[in-house]
């Protein structure tokens, strides 16, 4: 089953990327309040029913795809068609 | 207005990143069929409307924030409430 996990910094963590990308757009004269950067995991994963996929990537993100104390994940799962 | 961009890497395109948490997510005991890495960015962009929101965020994604050479990009609009 396909999932997607989106990590963002947490609100109130410096996220140097994402000032880096504000000013750029800016330069390029877009008005924008603000930009932040994270990541987007997708990842097809073995399991028999959504509520097992979503347990084993809630596992993935707490383990190695993003750092509880700075990051928030959020999970998509699409069923399969 | 808020917006969400997902960049990932186009299909056929090589993701070392993505193998190698492919890889460490296997080491750890997950089975996964594969997983692509790619970035999420958040942007809040000054727009009327959200047809001119979702113009602006295109401009950005190509002029900065994706290589529409190796890269696909996906726009959420958040609308305010």
């Amino acid at each position: 089953m396909k999932a997607t996990v989106l990590v963002r910094p947490k609100k109130g963590i410096l996220d140097p990327q994402g000032q880096a990308v504000e000013q750029s757009l800016r330069k390029l004269g877009f008005a924008v309040a603000e930009a932040r950067v994270g990541r987007v995991v997708d990842v097809d994963v073995e399991a028999s029913s959504a509520d097992e996929a979503r347990e084993r990537v809630e596992a993935m993100c707490t383990q190695l795809l993003a750092n509880p104390l700075i990051e928030s994940f959020e999970i998509e799962l699409q069923e399969p068609t």
